[in-house]
């Protein structure tokens, strides 16, 4: 073979692009990019980035207009400070909704649990954090002058405080329940104990003194 | 609090809103969008959408481009047809690679393992994918006429086959071997065999049945 040592035939274009400085890479960048989702590491960016490129470009396309839209149009619900794109959301907009029974979750995420997940049908008020001073997060950050406006006007009748069941949440509620209380108005939380569905052995000590305390009578 | 029914300040805007109609909002086009990643599913997805538009907005701007960016601009390196946003990819630019040495591997994450796991400093050609009939991807769909082109042309004295262990990437190989041995060149394929680090236990029998008969003399 050594005797047709021709050169490459795109030899100039070769040179050409040799004679270019180093940048970062369109690719690199996107993989760079990715990075900023939770949960996606460099291995998976990587294989994120290459499903797209290999695969999957009408779902890139997609999912940078997505993106795009969401970051630039989405913002808080008038009335319960969830994420919307509307001047007021959707359940917010709900006729069929009891406004009198009010639920204070921590986000967005949490607010669709509950709505998927049980049977309710009032109205929520999302605090989009909670309570944590040495952060300089205190009750205006979390909407708080707002709820107690929403408070005296009297409509609502009985709070349920659902945020979780961190130390954080659990202060936070407790401000809330104090606020809610001085209006004489109903605080109710939701009840802590066992998960349904998990082996005793694995439940943390934490949760089982709790329910131990909280034991319930047999019906 | 009876007393005190008044209406919601925000009523007309309520109102308002209630008189337009249902869309699909752009939070959930944006969850349903990241689901054309892999390994997302509906949680993830939800997940990675709050986390956007709740902490890290500049990302996802950042995200958005950049994914439009490669999905425009990527294309197939004119020499190895790896992706890349050049004519030529850098590996093919790099002056100091040895050129005889043709290593051919699937997909462009698998060039960059041995890129970044071996000493490998050959050049490369990447199928973008493997021999499949029955997905009517046969010889042209792989670019083995640039790859015969390209062997003919002399230079490269080697070809290291690193296709995938699987049935498909060994039939890709074993073609690619007897057009390699069509020319008189070297074709060389990876070692198979039992995993370092790992218990012998673990390995499954097909890599161990082969690793047996694959012994070699200690030296």
């Amino acid at each position: 073979m050594a005797e047709s040592r021709l050169k490459f035939p795109e030899t100039p274009q070769v040179q050409e692009a040799r004679a270019q400085p180093a940048r970062v890479g369109v690719i690199e960048e996107l993989i760079q990019a990715l990075r900023c989702l939770p949960g996606v590491g460099p291995k998976s960016a990587q294989r994120m980035a290459y499903h797209l490129l290999q695969r999957d470009r009408e779902g890139g396309r997609r999912l940078s207009l997505a993106i795009g839209e969401a970051v630039e149009r989405v913002g808080n619900c008038r009335r319960c400070r969830t994420l919307t794109d509307a001047e007021i959301c959707d359940v917010c907009r709900d006729d069929s909704r009891d406004p009198t029974t009010l639920c204070i979750v921590e986000t967005p995420a949490d607010m669709i649990a509950i709505d998927k997940g049980t049977g309710f049908k009032g109205l929520y008020f999302v605090l989009m954090g909670h309570l944590s001073p040495l952060d300089g997060i205190g009750p205006e950050q979390i909407g708080l002058n707002a709820l107690e406006q929403r408070l005296d006007q009297g409509e609502v009748r009985e709070v349920v405080l659902a945020t979780s069941s961190t130390v954080e949440g659990q202060a936070t509620a407790h401000y809330i329940g104090e606020m809610v209380r001085a209006r004489k108005l109903k605080a109710t939380r939701l009840a802590y104990g066992i998960p349904l569905g998990g082996e005793l052995e694995f439940v943390d000590s934490t949760t089982l003194a709790h329910a131990f305390r909280g034991r319930t009578e047999l019906e």
